[in-house]
């Protein structure tokens, strides 16, 4: 009898539940919303219900149902109480023996980008590797971290959180964390949007396609890629950051592999000719053969890892 | 029918080497000089011998003995390679093989920081706790991290080398390791000498005892206890950068507990207030909860996580 595996992702506006065999092999994925409203009190239900329709389909009976894996957005401990997912409404809680209530299924639960990394360690990317960092470039910086096969979660779950690293002195903004100078507030999308503003008023001689206007982070690419030299200079900065910060991490870490992954990524393997030299003349020499790849799983690796964390147990 | 474990820790001029039951005891410890001519060949060679010499003193039969745990002034990735100990004069070579051969015994191998972070974990001041950087601050720094119970060796055994962390885009002088505003030269002894110089550089008029001198660390601290002015500020600076470089290994980590040891350490709990207001400023919010206390098993935290190695094994 075929045993079975589930893979949840949770996002901030829809639910990824992928169906997986033991062996790995994903059968069904599909998407549920995330109804945030009364506090995130549905989602989890939610979910369960999905998954005994996917059961139901599939004709699954329980006992073929090795258990569920589920990644969250926020910090998730060893025993699987969230603090706080801010985006989902949901305080303090324990998501592993919610679901398991729900379900009557062993669940496995972990943070959303740490559980992406595991997946890419798996299946993805860095299939194999044992020492990987995830970094997610979007709207924020997510990290997640494979250290020595596992996942590497930390005393309370924030293990990972690369994307708060401190990064620069001077800042006078602060960040979403409400530090300043974070990682985040330069390598995520958002934070290229604002160096290319901060290049432009440094230098309001400067023509360029960028000016008077509000544009987005693949918009600036574009324009990078179009010659446009203000767009160029500010794409150099972000890229001289992206390796200052990832030569931290891979300082303390010393990863086989980085994975480059989130909305950023779409430029490529530009974005590792960007980075290189200021990670080579950070990174610790004992760290440096790092290789660095292009997530492959792309919105899928949530699920991967997810369901890795049951089949591992 | 009693079990013991060895542990050696291989310093620069001397290696410790203690004798444990297989529950952790202590049964004796030594010292032998570590001889770095001929490329270091004696070393090993010198350890089997003292071990052999243990045994025989205490009645240990070679049945009686799991096995030998070893820390490593240099990078030793999970097979017992090191790939060169420049202090000892070791090219690439196999530890945990060559040590085996000499001695007929099983042998764990691991990098000195991370094998005393391990020590600290176990019988020291993080006894018991599961996620645990160590920073020794001496001559240079070095760090050690356990993460989820265990060491965390990396891809080729450079896990944890925190010292040579990025801090300072500034800086024009070289660090050992050859790259430019690592955390060391600002967070060793040195470092914090140099900062001293620099400030009395900075201010040529203000009177100091440190002034036209040489002093070290130690008297830097005194000076600063006594309040002569560059040294309580060169003193701050300090805690400064110690504070921002824990919250950048912090961010990444999430430890519970953060070990300080090495010479700067015996400055004490003061170290602790020295670094709090820039740790607290730059860490990320989920990393806060972590904990500093000052390192309990001095020099023979390596000697204990190298037992340890092989009584986890």
């Amino acid at each position: 009898m075929e045993q079975y595996v589930f893979g949840a992702d949770i996002g901030g506006t829809t639910v990824k539940l992928g169906l997986f065999t033991q062996a790995g092999e994903k059968k069904d994925v599909r998407e549920i919303p995330t109804r945030t409203e009364n506090g995130g009190a549905q989602i989890l239900p939610d979910i369960a219900d999905a998954i005994r329709g996917t059961m139901t389909e599939y004709g699954i009976g329980q006992s073929e149902v090795c258990g569920i894996g589920m990644g969250a957005p926020g910090p998730v401990d060893a025993n699987g109480w969230i603090d706080h997912a801010v985006n989902l409404g949901w305080g303090k809680m324990n998501l592993k023996e919610s679901l398991r209530q729900l379900t009557g299924l062993p669940v496995a639960v972990g943070n959303d980008a740490n559980v992406a990394a595991f997946g890419e360690a798996w299946k993805g990317s860095g299939s194999g590797c044992r020492n990987l960092l995830m970094v997610t470039l979007g709207t924020g910086i997510g990290g997640g971290i494979v250290a020595d096969g596992k996942i590497l979660t930390g005393a309370s779950g924030a293990g990972g959180e690369i994307g708060h690293i401190h990064l620069e002195d001077g800042e006078e903004e602060a960040c979403n964390c409400g530090s300043r100078g974070c990682f985040e507030q330069y390598c995520s999308a958002t934070g290229a949007v604002r160096l290319a503003n901060r290049l432009l008023a440094e230098k309001p001689q400067e023509p360029s396609v960028l000016r008077d206007r509000t544009f987005t982070c693949r918009e600036l690419f574009a324009a990078a890629r179009d010659g446009d030299p203000i767009a160029v200079e500010a794409r150099g900065r972000y890229g001289e950051y992206l390796g200052k910060g990832l030569a931290v991490c891979a300082t303390v870490l010393n990863p086989e592999i980085i994975v480059l992954g989130g909305g950023v990524s779409k430029a490529g393997t530009l974005l590792i000719d960007l980075l290189k030299p200021s990670f080579d003349a950070c990174v610790f020499h004992g760290a440096k053969g790092v290789r660095f790849v292009m997530a492959a799983l792309g919105n899928e690796a949530g699920i991967y890892g997810a369901a890795r964390m049951v089949i591992e147990g």
